[in-house]
């Protein structure tokens, strides 16, 4: 499945800038940052429950927000892209 | 129809912090900020297209990055929400 994951983390404090760092080291493991604070993720169900329960566990709910967004396939006829762009194809060869 | 509009606008000079604030003022012509840069919108065909154009003439594309992603229906059963939330959903009553 695809799926998306934004976040807001509240950095005022240092425990909240370590728990952006976390985030997206996290999001890192299961997909690719699109944006600062968007990841792209392709995960299998067991995957996904993993990643979500990581991602609550490093979250503070009182000042932070998490959105995860089950996207469609094909992917590629869900979403428009402008400027710059991260984002490298699952479906892509890789080159080494 | 449901859409998700995502941007990171780089912020480092004066006229991209003027970009930030006209992107987030574009965007809540057409539906709400869910988080810092993540806006869920529910728009109709002809309305998209105004939205995008408008957002397309303010962002620098060689220096921001906009994405545009369309959310299946029903939107509720396909995102997860965790932590602060600012959804108000377009289906609930408007209590004046």
């Amino acid at each position: 499945m695809n799926v998306l994951v934004t976040y807001d983390v509240n950095t005022e404090t240092k425990a909240g800038r370590r728990r952006l760092r976390q985030v997206a080291t996290v999001c890192k493991d299961y997909g690719q940052r699109v944006q600062f604070s968007v990841f792209e993720c392709r995960v299998e169900e067991a995957a996904y429950e993993e990643m979500r329960h990581r991602l609550m566990r490093t979250l503070n709910p009182k000042e932070d927000s998490l959105r995860i967004y089950r996207l469609p396939f094909p992917r590629e006829k869900h979403v428009e892209v402008y400027g710059l762009d991260r984002y490298t194809s699952f479906d892509d060869p890789l080159v080494f």
